[in-house]
């Protein structure tokens, strides 16, 4: 297995971008993370996408977007895992280069969710659950955390105003990021305060509804200077692992054994431990889901993630910066492109780019994307020397 | 690069089948693969499948079908590339073993396409075209591949009963194969005064609307010994190319260029030409695609494909055997399984299993699938000793 190295990164701002299409917002970032490794040609393509069949009525998007990158009859394929599709799509184009099929290949994440009305991506959301248990009974995403989140207060006391702390963090650091949808800030007051969706889950819990795409370019580490000026971000680990999609299925609905075994793999593959990484992208999707995910990763023991966002221990410049980039929360969350933006974000980090959210003397940063309530979670540690 | 063989092999009956739900048909087919192969578990498994979504209102299938065949919490991804999704999902399976990741990986495919009503399915599966383009000015797949055959019958001649002929091939191949959903023999007669769908081609130019699933398991061929008693199949060379899926973008839309595109690059990587090939199975969505395909394949000079059938060069004992399997037209087009059971047949035939289809001294057999009209092409090359 070849190693394999991130040469460039591209994203542009998301939000509601009614005046583009999927195709557009795809093909502007792919160009930027050309742009930024310099490159004059790619040779494959993998999208992360979760469901653009719903969405805008298009599949077969890795013949569309290689074609409209202007770099078609090149291999490109779509890959799914709900909202683990981009950290899936970036772990194929290491297997494809890692294998010694092609050099320079493009790992994109795509998804454009407001051009569907009514309940249209309530319904397309709900997809990520399972359809004959889950959804036929009425249960949408937001209700399906919401039980977490009860069974994880319940279990070890985590507060409310726990939760609100992570919205809190993530919209601060939001607020230090260009690209976010939502860059503004919020107290708790406001979290607890805002409309409620499935208690105890307030709209300022859930991550939104966002058009956005992000790219990643990848080149053997050895040939990196071959294709780029760039600072090479070197892949010390993929991994990805399962669980039922149906929550009703788990042992125990407050724990995410799916980010346990991935990032226990991902641990392992590097040879390092919790206490190595200097930042890390988790998917908040909602506000329990990052306490959960902290949790499974190690950096907090079983059921004392709860404090962790109040405390200030994963704020920038904390113990482990969790989300500096604003997260899923403030950033906005493209279902398909959430998992490679958090790579864009751990790239820049790790080249000191990332301006006034730069956690200091990054090297080693990790990702952790996910699909459904923890149905799948992929997990990436990266280094610098 | 790790060799990989395939170890085993599944795939049931197709059809209508009411009585079961898409995870259902899929385990079915796994499990026959597992059998067929002996192994007692699984390391990976990429699952291809068109459009989920849109058919069943479930996306996510990874981490479910692995769930329900009792191989959780392994990595488990979906692949999409349209109709061309099985044999991408089984290049993805290739990359896996062969850069290292894992050892025993299973490539499956599956749609379950009649639980849809009304319009439903013409829609889904106009999604592997331009949405905006084409489907948006209401032209379907039917109505594509007849401009094709139209401009290919006005550019080299090919007739209405040569394209009839295609189907009256695979429908005898087909009665010959105990999983196909439409396992009876039809004659030019009977094509060519069967309802018209879009001129020039009739119902019986189609393939169906199918329910079915396949399964493939590879591991290295240096450990095949540690894993089955199976004859190895071998495989040479894989390929993936792509084109416009606009139909109104390309020079030529008599002329599949992703398909000669991939061909050439399986040709070269498994130092062999059009002569070697023993058996080939194609994407025969239409008919006029299987006479496009195996022009762009090189089986047939450009423009010669049409007499093909008519002169009985690619029936079974012919100079170069054609869908032995039945082909889409017979057997049925479970759109992202379709790629999987091509890999099926082709299996079988080199171990010469195919009963009364069988192709005498098969070692060297190809597959070739494909996405839209050809925005896509997956083509694989496999032999025996």
């Amino acid at each position: 297995m070849r190693d394999v190295a991130v040469i460039g990164v591209g994203m542009t701002k998301w939000g509601e971008l009614w005046e583009k299409s999927l195709r557009d917002i795809f093909v502007e970032s792919a160009l930027e993370a050309v742009n930024d490794a310099g490159v004059d040609k790619i040779e494959a393509m993998y999208v992360g996408c979760m469901t653009s069949g719903l969405f805008v009525g298009q599949e077969h998007l890795g013949s569309l977007l290689s074609d409209y990158l202007g770099m078609g009859p090149i291999p490109a394929l779509r890959v799914e895992t709900a909202c683990a599709s981009g950290g899936a799509a970036f772990r194929s184009a290491i297997f494809d280069v890692a294998c010694g099929a092609h050099d320079v290949v493009l790992a994109g994440g795509v998804e454009k969710m407001t051009d569907v009305g009514g309940d249209g991506a309530t319904f397309a959301l709900s997809t990520a659950a399972d359809s004959e248990y889950e959804v036929y009974n009425g249960v949408t995403f937001p209700g399906l955390y919401a039980l977490m989140a009860v069974a994880h207060m319940d279990k070890y006391g985590t507060t409310r105003e726990q939760l609100a702390a992570v919205s809190v963090k993530n919209h601060a650091n939001g607020s230090k990021n260009p690209h976010a949808q939502y860059p503004f800030e919020v107290d708790v007051d406001r979290v607890l305060n805002s409309v409620m969706i499935a208690d105890p889950l307030t709209i300022l819990d859930c991550s939104p509804i966002t058009d956005g795409a992000a790219a990643a370019i990848v080149c053997p580490l050895d040939k990196v200077k071959d294709y780029t000026k760039n600072q090479p971000v070197k892949v010390l680990a993929t991994a990805h692992a399962t669980d039922t999609i149906a929550l009703h299925s788990r042992k125990d609905i407050a724990w995410l054994s799916a980010v346990e075994k991935a990032g226990a793999d991902a641990y392992k593959q590097a040879g390092l431990e919790p206490k190595d990484i200097d930042l890390v992208e988790v998917h908040d999707c909602f506000t329990i889901a990052e306490i959960c995910v902290i949790e499974a990763l190690g950096f907090f023991e079983r059921g004392k993630g709860g404090p962790s966002a109040e405390s200030g221990e994963t704020a920038i410049g904390g113990r482990i910066p969790v989300n500096a980039s604003g997260g899923l929360k403030s950033k906005g969350h493209p279902v398909g492109a959430t998992g490679v933006a958090q790579i864009v974000e751990v790239t820049k980090q790790l080249r000191g780019e990332a301006d006034k959210r730069q956690v200091e003397n990054a090297k080693i940063g990790m990702t952790q994307n996910m699909g459904g309530t923890g149905g799948s979670s992929v997990v990436h540690i990266f280094g610098v020397e």
